[in-house]
């Protein structure tokens, strides 16, 4: 029956929209970082909304799981099968048409394969912003972006992904469109479906369109770098800042001494704006749309309050271009010196703001406890509460894999119980797939996960749809006939 | 057994919590203006989460429906009971504490039944602007804000009440409750319940707290009217303003000559600022956060250039506050004067920017055709797409009250046709209570309205929550005990 079902798909699609043999496959089975792996019965490239329809109801009618798959560039495993049940692959690289861009009331019409850096591009063509701005924008698909609720750089200004659209359209798992297309800032008919499917990660249907929220493009910014003694005192700026100049606030970074001082001793041609040595960097980048505004001013004066105030202790602000690109690439260098300086133990979390301090200090006290050699590293959009933790060892620390991961596995439990206990998430962006779904059925359990999974239910009966993904695989969660099949074997 | 039951839940909440006479019930068992009545059991008050999770889940034991009611202020009956099978009312007034504000990280966390006004005041106390701003603020509750969407004047700069909500705290229909309270604004850990709870006018469950955005305060404004003399020109000037202003421009109001002038026929103490009549009246502001910067002088600039490029006929920017207020004096008589004047047949339409000159243009042209003596008026936000078309009866148009209401449904079924035509909302911010559930079964039909009614059915198995609202009642809709003991009357 299996192979006959390619064959269907292959005479549904025509032969050059499939990838079944082995060596083509590849890629499609395994995550982009190697972590996770599993198999396909075929890759399929529909090229429009129709065919994936037709495809899905195929995979319904045999009872076949899909796993959507835009760039393959996700952190949690959310595109990858697993070994397991008969599944296809839909990618949706060939539905990569720019449908509309409309620059009078500030929207673009996509289709899900379309290449983030594209839209940027596309944007930029009307004069206008795109402002979801991410690592792997060259290659990630704004549908993987959707249904992954995608965060990055711009989140303090513009908002996460799911800010960032206003309409839908969306292949239901069992093969009907949900056209959800609107242009409209304003639409109160209904239950928001559209949210239910942004971060859902394919679990609740294919994403084949998108309406994205284009913005003015900012035309002038002022850039600055800061020292606090401490994270209570950083925030105390953050606030002020907030408060003066509002939206115009677009980067608030914050990088540990520890993090900073293992930039400069692993990176060449950077060069510290300090001299003196301090507890907190901070990054501030305001942004405007009118040109005219004299935003160094502006920042100026109000760091100069706060180092009047004691909160800050120094501040440099960069009055050319160069400049200000140096302080942004001390920040960009954090990931390249970690990995230069040995290993990475790295944390996805955000805490409320006036957690943070605490957050800082626990997590820090319990990872030295349990072990005493690690650097523990802070940076991160702090101006969103999105802080990443990482626990740092040399390279020589650990005798083999097995041994550091079994040490990175007590550090997780450590930050995930200082995390809830603060409130805070333990996927501030990066999302569940397969890497958090475990730890997702522990903090949500009782009603929350209970609703997802009667949603679940509800929408995917069948549980064809990306399975395994957000929610725990449970053992009914076989595909019906397959698992039928396989009890003969 | 029914007063059984009212008695089960006096002794669980004490009798001065509950209401069962009818003369203390009249109140909650009809909308505000009088459109909609029904019948309960009794209204109930409770004052914290597990007195309500007590009652939900008495109810759900016994079969008995909920009917949530906040401030009782909507516009399409979502918080009314209607004649049928055993409910009770389920009032949120007296659950109206402010459990936190948190002027660091710009949240606050207030219980269902906190009144809109206070919370602006609560806002306003530690320096931040609680944006949602609408005619009903005085006494509607935030719970049912939250779970109608509500809109309002603020939309353009801080979008609808959607966007203002980081958590929720619900009780769900079996009496559990949701614990959704983060103050994050990244978090993605799993699928988007909270939006899900906001705008399901109460049908999901019912929502007991919410974490608020709370913004910057603006601290320098500008106001400028202009005139137009075509929609098309007035969204030119929108468009660039947008594009130099960004978030700046927190108000963008259009109003038809036909509904300025009527305004000027029936209101006194009102001064046009023009001296030439003009086809199309628009009402800009702009605000900052930063208090130097010259919003005067920028939109005089930008307004300026509108007219010598011919978009703008003339504008006025006042440089005095009472000035700028007689201008918003215009807008907000609107309301008034049409009373004043006559019957309105009055829509919530939004429809894409780039369709509204052909929305205006076809919606007067049929309603025309219908009734040549029906002045056809044009108000909204159209700044956020929301257009208010208002067909306008002297008051002796009609013999009687039927006769209006038969020319009124025509109209209606007019502005829907062509609303939906160009892509439009029926509903851009009103919601759809008991008022619109009709039109949404039509324009919905098929698969959006086959995943609502699943994720209902999911939630809600027992058709409990508010039943009939948002989603027709069914037949089988009736609650199951009840619909047992009134088959054997």
């Amino acid at each position: 029956m299996l192979p006959d079902f390619v064959g269907r798909l292959s005479a549904l699609l025509g032969p050059a929209q499939i990838v079944a043999d082995p060596h083509g496959l590849a890629p499609y089975v395994q995550d982009w970082r190697g972590r996770y792996s599993g198999t396909a019965l075929c890759a399929v490239f529909p090229r429009i909304t129709a065919e994936v329809s037709a495809v899905v109801q195929v995979c319904a009618e045999a009872g076949v799981a899909i796993v959507p798959q835009g760039g393959n560039t996700g952190m949690c495993g959310a595109a990858t099968p697993e070994a397991g049940p008969p599944c296809i692959v839909l990618r949706l690289d060939r539905m990569n048409r720019v449908r509309s861009v409309n620059p009078l009331d500030n929207t673009m019409v996509v289709e899900a394969g379309c290449i983030l850096a594209d839209i940027q591009t596309a944007a930029d063509g009307v004069d206008r912003l795109f402002p979801l701005s991410l690592g792997a924008e060259g290659s990630c698909q704004i549908g993987g972006t959707i249904s992954t609720n995608a965060g990055g750089t711009a989140v303090l200004r513009y908002g996460p992904m799911r800010d960032l659209v206003l309409g839908i359209e969306a292949v239901l798992p069992d093969g009907r469109v949900l056209n959800k297309l609107t242009r409209l800032r304003k639409d109160n008919t209904g239950y928001a479906l559209k949210q239910l499917f942004i971060g859902a990660e394919g679990t609740l249907g294919v994403i084949t369109a998108a309406v994205l929220k284009l913005f003015p493009k900012p035309r002038t910014s002022a850039v600055a770098m800061a020292t606090a003694d401490s994270v209570e005192n950083a925030l105390g700026v953050l606030a002020r800042l907030r408060g003066e100049v509002g939206d115009r606030l677009s980067a608030f970074e914050i990088i540990s001494h520890s993090q900073y001082d293992l930039v400069f001793a692993h990176m060449d041609n950077l060069t510290s704006p300090f001299a003196a040595p301090a507890g907190w960097y901070v990054l501030i980048e305001l942004s405007d749309t009118l040109a005219g505004i004299d935003l160094l001013a502006v920042m100026e004066r109000i760091l100069g309050e706060a180092i009047e105030r004691g909160e800050l202790e120094d501040a440099v602000v960069p009055t050319s271009e160069a400049k200000a690109q140096m302080l942004w690439r001390i920040r960009h260098s954090v990931s390249e010196a970690n990995k230069r300086a040995g290993l990475s133990v790295s944390h996805d979390t955000a805490v409320p703001l006036d957690r943070q301090p605490e957050f800082v200090a626990e997590t820090e006290r319990r990872i030295r406890a349990l072990r005493p050699d690690a650097n523990v590293l802070f940076v991160g959009h702090i101006g969103d509460g999105n802080i990443h933790a990482i626990a740092h060892f040399g390279h020589a620390a650990f005798p083999d894999a097995a041994a550091f991961e079994g040490v990175a596995s007590q550090i997780n439990q450590i930050v995930d119980d200082v995390t809830i206990a603060l409130e805070g998430s333990i996927s501030a962006e990066h999302g569940i797939g397969i890497s958090n779904r475990k730890r997702l059925a522990q903090i949500a359990a009782g009603p929350e996960l209970d609703v997802m999974r009667r949603i679940k239910d509800a929408i995917d009966p069948q549980r064809l749809m990306n399975p395994g993904k957000v929610l725990m695989p449970l053992r009914s969660e076989q595909p019906v006939r397959i698992a039928a099949k396989r009890s003969r074997k």
